[in-house]
């Protein structure tokens, strides 16, 4: 990395898989709108589900060494794969170039166990995100005693991710995931997984519209919120800043299925070969 | 109407000239989930707007007089138009069934009213709207003097209904209507058309996360839930109720885009002659 500058000017960087993220990058857009955004989607790698910690840490680091070089002020990982196997080596990384780093998991547990009244807490997620036990790690870490309801969700993502309209099997099956949690009583509910808000409406119906849910989104604004005001490196910019598209994969394929995904137009998508 | 039945399992009805009243129904699906839904979308006469006042107010009264036939506890219109000119009208009908009737326009005004902390409020709708004052009026009507900035917007609710996803066209006209609702500092905008919730995390974006907008669902949704409390009729169910479809014009068509509108699976949609 060369000339880092040392102010407000550069973007914030955020990484996944794929365009999952992209509700991260959605939440950023909308909360921090004055903000400059790089959104990485090393897609040609997806799923990292799939992939051992070795080799998440390889394409952490990765992504995290191009995101660096590229010029960035704070990285965001908004992918859980990722963050589980290799938050800690990114954070390494970044922090030799002053950067710091949030994941996805502990921002979400924090938000969770603050607005909690009952302290019965769900965590909706992949089996893979479920086995590995970082929500259950995170919220037990928090200052309070909380009662915590998992369920995995092994195909939600996928059927997310090949698309709307909405059918009655996306339904049924939303509907069955959200029973468990329904008879467990929690009152708040972590969406461990960042495909899901796509059916937020769905999922706040089944569960009762009392029922707060938690996305990474919402977690990972704020943290990115609270690091740019600690460290003085907000923008200073009026209005709107600008945002752009890298990824490994086709961008074309990208670019239209991470549209529904961004919720707005992503303009053009480079190609980049990690 | 025969056999009303005055207690609680009727559903509540809810009709517009197409598919843009789904958004209102969207709101309803998840803040009063345990109840039932009937919605007509009168697509064969789209749209209402470009309709004299003598002609809407038949509209209105064939629509009210069908769903009071089919039964209904609570009639929701969702349409400007067809509220603007008819409401009265479809207030008389169904009161002689014992049915009240809520309308888009002055929810949101008592809402707008409550949550302002400067006074400033905006309003983003189509030129008939705007130009029909109804929105000015309403917000005239609250216990606290306003400064209200109304913008027009000629072609966002065609461009919403025509398809997403988003084209960099879509995002410059939305900024373009954003600006004078930005110089006018307001901090409540009313999104005075049921399509304009569908583009309100660009609206979010460009206004500034601070201001509050305000939609039809979320005020219909609100006024809905008091009537109900207020006449003891709602529903005893637990879990969700059952939601159906009714259109005059295409009912494949009225699916297709519905979905969008709705964020959730219409299923059957039934072809009536009215």
């Amino acid at each position: 990395m060369t000339d880092r500058d040392p102010n407000d000017s550069l973007p914030i960087a955020v990484f996944d898989s794929g365009v999952g993220g992209l509700t991260v990058l959605h939440e950023c857009l909308v909360s921090l709108p004055e903000e400059d955004y790089v959104y990485l989607g090393d897609d040609a790698r997806f799923p990292y589900g799939a992939k051992t910690d070795a080799e998440l840490r390889a394409c952490v680091l990765r992504n995290t060494r191009f995101l660096l070089e590229r010029g960035t002020k704070l990285l965001v990982i908004a992918c859980n794969s990722a963050a589980s196997a290799g938050l800690e080596s990114a954070r390494e990384l970044a922090a030799a170039h002053g950067v710091e780093v949030v994941a996805v998991i502990e921002p979400e547990a924090e938000i969770a166990a603050a607005i909690t009244d009952s302290g019965r807490v769900g965590v909706l997620a992949t089996p893979a995100t479920v086995a590995g036990g970082s929500y259950l790690r995170a919220l037990g870490r928090q200052r309070r005693e909380l009662t915590v309801t998992q369920v995995a969700a092994p195909d939600l993502a996928a059927i997310i991710q090949r698309g709307f309209p909405f059918s009655e099997a996306v339904v049924e099956q939303v509907r069955s995931y959200c029973a468990p949690l329904r008879r467990a009583r929690v009152d708040t509910v972590i969406l461990g997984c960042t495909h899901y808000p796509l059916v937020r409406p769905m999922l706040q119906r089944f569960l009762g519209r009392e029922v707060r849910l938690v996305t990474a989104g919402h977690a990972l604004a704020a943290a990115a919120e609270r690091i740019l005001e600690a460290r003085r490196i907000a923008s200073s910019n009026r209005g709107e800043g600008e945002y752009r598209f890298v990824c490994t994969g086709d961008p074309d394929a990208f670019r239209e299925l991470g549209t529904r995904f961004l919720q707005l137009p992503l303009g053009d998508v480079e190609l980049v070969d990690l």
